[in-house]
């Protein structure tokens, strides 16, 4: 059996960082070696600087390390970032410069005119721009994974725009409380409420983040894919799992059941390569008129599978369905080792 | 002081049959005589026969009223129907035919070719379809409301198209768990969960009731309005108050001000005359960025006012916009009423 | 009409600041006329001042109303204190020394010796206690009301005591969301889970201040009374509303029938003078077996009442029974109010 | 590698057999080969019999099995009973008269004088009745275990008995909607709200089946432990896990560090045996304040250990603790499936 290969975990502490710190635990390929979080857990025992919020306890052996700083030194060459937005931007940059292959669920970089946002099943070609962006850092670089709902949003929207062409989208989200962190929303605002609105430029990010996905990247730089998003976001009453209500416009006409088979048919590169957190079937396509739930359907292939339902026809779109996103593991901390995995595969691990 | 009018109640024991008798109690024009509801209730009086499922309890003299059968003779002229929609088309036929005005909130002759679906602020032009039906009948007849979310949705719309004309409509709905009724939803499908799905065709109610409400009755029958609706509905573990995400393409360019100042300028009928439950001001417009949300703003104008949120620009429609309406007040019930308050102003009433 | 009395309102934009707001709308008695708060709010209108998290908006004439800080000079005779409990010691201090009335919901002063723990239908007499306190400050005092569950409990362990005593007592609370105030508790706590745990010693506060309530004032000093108290609190999702599952031994023996016909007849001072914020009936004794329910009840007498249900022979304590108390209402601002009425009541208002 | 043993499965479609079905999929020693349920079911495969209600699909190969009624013959000689209290009485007699080991999640016989009501940590010599009930039935024999919250409750007492003794118990339960089943209880019902009873003598389960599984089996006969308990139950919006709250009195002192030392080192013979689906520690005992919490402890060990939290000083009964049990899994049916791996240990399957 190969050695692991060591990494290291920034932001630790956080909501995402303990998702990393838990699909981490018994990963074939990598092992959890160094821990960073702000000055305020620094020095302390990780069981002791952070406050678990996910089922059970933390992994006995991570439980133990101390955690650092972001900006001390590092052994480990690759990095996985759950940093605050806050704080990512200028550390990620930081690290890429000191030779490091930064694995980020941040924000910050997603749309560097250098920095893959990438989806290993939807744009692996986008690693290209690793060339340039190499030669800018002098070798570390910056990889990013898309914002959470945009994960399920762009893997449901790829092979439709594959097989038929994509002209407009409209989305509605009903997205779970984790995804503001912890603790994130108020439980008043949560229980017995709907809250029509999330900031940060949620809208903004699920209109952008697809068509850069999409897109192209050619001659050294990155093209929007031709069509137009329009997204309005909600938080829910929900733990884990982002409910997108999509409404699709293909050029070509594509009828449901049409669809329903470029879906079901959709394999990309971690399929291939069967990469360890790879779902066998990217997307499950559901039949039963009531599915996707969050509650039934969110750890479909250990979370890592979105799944989408009532695929039908629309007057006015062409095509509507339900998309469902485990929003911490694909749509986050599972979406970032995902990648950097592909990168391992790849050769292209610093 | 004037006696008040007699009225009875149709699908008394049921959760919208509730509702009536919960707002009935001290009416200023109507008072609970009658209830009915199915042989099983028959002969109890109403506070053995109803599970009350509303906070406190049902009002005193009400409690006390025994409750009869749908089919037996009625004393009252104007009846309240909140039967379910596997009896209503029947029974309110037969009673109409009796001479009775039923208000309706059954979807069952919601597009009867003669049949008002009336929202008083919006369409009271179409009680012209009451001549029409009483010849049919003889004297009797039935006056519908639309279905809950499409009341919110048509009260939203109908000052934009007054002020620019609709083109296309996409509405996505997260629905309180009170619009299934009780038992309804199961707890185990409410709890940490979405159902993107709502059986009785409550997509395609959505798609057509608002375009029959914003149509026009004229030559003796009703001309669906001209413009494409497309709905996505959800149900979401919320007690009352239906959320709406609306995306609306206008015939002339609206901008969000524009728009803003048509849905505060909004008044009908119901203003005008003054009727007992009208809300001051049919729509709300909030202008905070996290509203409206259901359990703060549900209860705007005891459940009578729709709030409108987040009016913006849209990049695919035009404009984007929430709404809220209270399902089983506005939504219902307090529709109904509102209905008969007006059709008593008008001196329709047998 | 006579004049209302200006009251000023101590950390009116927190949680029980708003609720205070809210109920003193329209008071017949009371008139806010002064608001303050930290330094954060002070000079701000309170509209801007305060994100109001209770359904509808605050009273238009309070919305405009400056802020203040806590320790500029008041106009208002009385004040009535929401502060939080890191302040009200020492705030709540100096303004009785500066001769107001200060009723108050903190928890600071609620066991000091010459300090009333009021509940005023329980220990009216405890007001003697003001005579010493009033000789110490020179004429200014404060008054306090029991910690939210605490009103639940002692006032369903009132009339039990009266008729039977009290031997000792078990309680476990199953308690409301806002009840920790805002934000409070995260919502990744609250949805599909129970939190054993509430802080600020809410256990101890359950097992002594019943005793202090239920004790006497003689002799120029408070006595608790001779009973055990012991109990194990819960946070479950629930908006409002306090549960508690309370067993009880009785110091005669008491069998289920005698226990509520002693807890129907209860009636106490503010229920003989007509009290503006009092109940008809402080307890509601309820016969259904699945009651009191937080959503059903809990707005009894616009949240005045308590509710007591599933009143039974108990093998081991003799009596178990379920109360109900609105945790923000009855149980904290609606208290001190009731308080402030009877304080003027007895002409004891400075 | 050994051939498995074939089993039956006894209201397979139900919230309980669907666990049985989940719980039994790659078991070592147990393989799912018949399926029965009510005569609606009967004739279809399971896959279009049953909604299945849990996360994911049924196991592919159990989902193509026809399901049978339960009065026809089966194969397998060891059945695990699912089964609604309402049939469970007569059907369960009827295959033990045949001669098959009835592993049964039902109430019906639960305190018959020669049944075991088994927890295999706790009473395994209660197994000692089945020579009593094997000669009455001529060979096959109905083995139970308790109800939900019981496992939990009984766990938790077990180690404290053995230690210290135990005089008196109080215990109110926040109890998981899984238990009520499906549909279960009503949507309206849950959010935003508490239910203080629980239907089919929930209570008196409480009050009686621990003294049973607590007490001996001698003389041919079961006697009851010498202890009261006295319960009050609850439903919570909480989808898995039931919740306990325990006051409890010894016979000798013993404070809370050596309850805990108790409760820790507590193991009983399906760890000595390794039983395959034994929990390496029964009882998991948690330091954290605001522990356990469903949500979060719940599948603790694959939801086989109960944890225990709080364990403190009580000034009335001497000790009091929080424990935590899931309920589908140890409350029902993984405690049949860890009886039946005791049951095969000891070479009692027929």
């Amino acid at each position: 059996m190969a050695t692991k290969i060591d990494v290291g975990v920034l932001g630790a502490t956080g909501a995402v960082g303990q998702r990393f710190v838990q699909l981490l635990d018994g990963h074939p390929l990598f092992r959890v070696a160094e821990l960073a979080a702000s000055d305020r857990s620094a020095g302390k025992p990780y069981r002791e600087a952070c406050t678990w919020r996910l089922p059970g306890q933390p992994p006995r052996d991570v439980a133990e390390l101390t955690v650092g700083t972001c900006d001390a030194p590092f052994r480990s060459r690759l990095l996985f970032s759950g940093l605050d937005s806050s704080v990512a931007g200028e550390v990620e940059d930081l690290l890429a410069a000191r030779g490091h292959a930064v694995v980020s669920n941040a924000r910050n970089h997603r749309l560097d005119p250098d920095v893959p946002l990438l989806i290993p099943e939807v744009n692996p070609r986008h690693l290209d721009a690793l060339d340039v962006q190499r030669r800018r850092t002098g070798g570390g670089y910056i990889v990013t994974n898309p914002n959470c709902g945009v994960v399920g949003l762009a893997l449901a929207l790829a092979p439709l725009q594959a097989a038929f062409g994509l002209e407009a989208v409209a989305v509605v989200t009903l997205q779970a409380l984790s995804g503001a962190g912890y603790p994130g929303v108020a439980s008043l605002d949560a229980v017995d409420n709907v809250i029509p609105y999330i900031g940060g430029g949620e809208e903004e990010k699920l209109e952008l983040e697809p068509r850069r996905i999409l897109g192209r990247f050619a001659d050294g730089r990155f093209e929007l894919a031709d069509f137009a998003v329009s997204a309005s976001v909600h938080r829910v009453a929900v733990t884990d799992g982002h409910t997108l209500a999509v409404f699709v416009r293909t050029r070509q006409r594509a009828d449901p059941d049409e669809a329903v088979r470029a879906l079901q048919a959709f394999r990309g590169e971690p399929q291939e390569r069967r990469l360890p957190s790879a779902p066998e079937r990217p997307l499950h396509v559901l039949f039963e008129p009531d599915r996707p739930q969050p509650r039934l359907d969110r750890e479909r292939e250990g979370g890592m599978a979105v799944s989408v339902g009532r695929v039908r026809a629309d007057g006015l779109f062409g095509l509507k369905l339900e998309a469902l996103v485990h929003n911490t593991i694909r749509g986050a901390a599972g979406a970032a080792i995902l990648n950097a995995e592909l990168l391992h595969a790849r050769g292209l691990l610093p």
